[in-house]
């Protein structure tokens, strides 16, 4: 049975985005050095075709997650900021599904990278992302309350934090939901380097 | 030189106090699960007269905390909740400056324990701190304000932040002033169980 996980970096104080997100900032005031972890690694390199880089605890979390997913599942904010940062082939190489409100064409783009908008909610979205996935994991990539909204209905086997060394001030919350305060976790693994901390866990789902 | 350093312990969604904190619920709801990871271990057994206890990253986070500490800088909010939970021998066995707008006398507690009231931002109490501790670090317990208050004015060396595998879904945010865009960081050590994450972090100054 594949696994449903979120992978997802936050400042330490708690901001997935910085301060006025949108087109000239699409991750907010700041919020580009949210990933700066994730770049320079043995495993991204590849991933873009380059060689060298470094290893340790930030390319294992970037090399295990490359490896595991076969469709992502992400809010319609991101979907919107990141299209044309990402470019004709987004990084995922795989079918994404956006939940939004506001039903849409799917849009193919090079790589293995189409999108497709589901209006049915996060369930749906997670749904289709599985029977995509096949024997491989999907991914639920953010915004912060997409995360959220699964982490409450249930949807999530396991989520990842990456905790960059930053504060952002303002923007967009990670965790901001009351309704969180009824999940529960079990950590898995924690590891960091000068760059970031990995917060690993498994969700605990009552059976 | 001795060095100021914070240490928190945070819910996975922020916060260092859940819901309705007062005085049916000194930590506010559910908060009492941020400091779990903190008992049980060998140090803070001994430290309370008992022998055995667990070993591990959290009990170091305890065992180097209680060695290192010669005075408390605390807010205000955190001394009213914790006054009487402590009870008439505080587990701080030093002088402790509470911030406060409100001038009180001393109170002088078994085991150590003082709670001197400084009515002079915290700077001042930082600098009372320091003067009582000599040799010894100076510790800024919390709240969550009065942290950031300190990281803001530059008074912090080390920061310890403590994040439990709980969403407390409300209560009182670690972070929450937009002037913290400023602080910068440099992680020192990242090490967990499986009851929390302990991410430790040196603050950069400028020189």
């Amino acid at each position: 049975m594949s696994a449903v996980y979120a992978t997802i970096s936050s400042s330490l104080d708690g901001y997935v985005a910085g301060p006025d997100d949108g087109p000239k900032h699409p991750l907010g005031i700041g919020g580009e050095r949210l990933h700066l972890w994730a770049f320079g690694g043995r495993a991204w390199r590849a991933a873009h075709g380059m060689t060298g880089g470094t290893t340790g605890p930030d390319d294992d979390a970037i090399a295990r997650n490359l490896d595991r997913y076969g469709a992502i599942v992400m809010g319609r904010r991101m979907f919107d900021l990141g299209e044309t940062p990402w470019g004709d082939d987004p990084p995922f190489h795989t079918p994404v599904y956006v939940v939004t409100h506001r039903a849409h064409e799917p849009i193919a783009k090079a790589g293995g990278t189409t999108f497709h908008f589901v209006t049915e909610g996060v369930e749906r979205a997670v749904e289709l992302a599985r029977e995509t996935a096949g024997e491989k994991d999907v991914q639920v990539s953010g915004g912060g309350d997409v995360v959220a909204q699964c982490l409450v209905a249930g949807l999530l086997d396991e989520l990842e934090v990456h905790v960059a060394p930053i504060f952002l001030g303002g923007g967009a919350r990670m965790f901001d939901r009351p309704e969180l305060a009824g999940v529960e976790l079990r950590p898995i693994e924690t590891t960091g380097s000068d760059l970031v901390a990995h917060l690993r866990y498994r969700v605990v789902r009552e059976s």
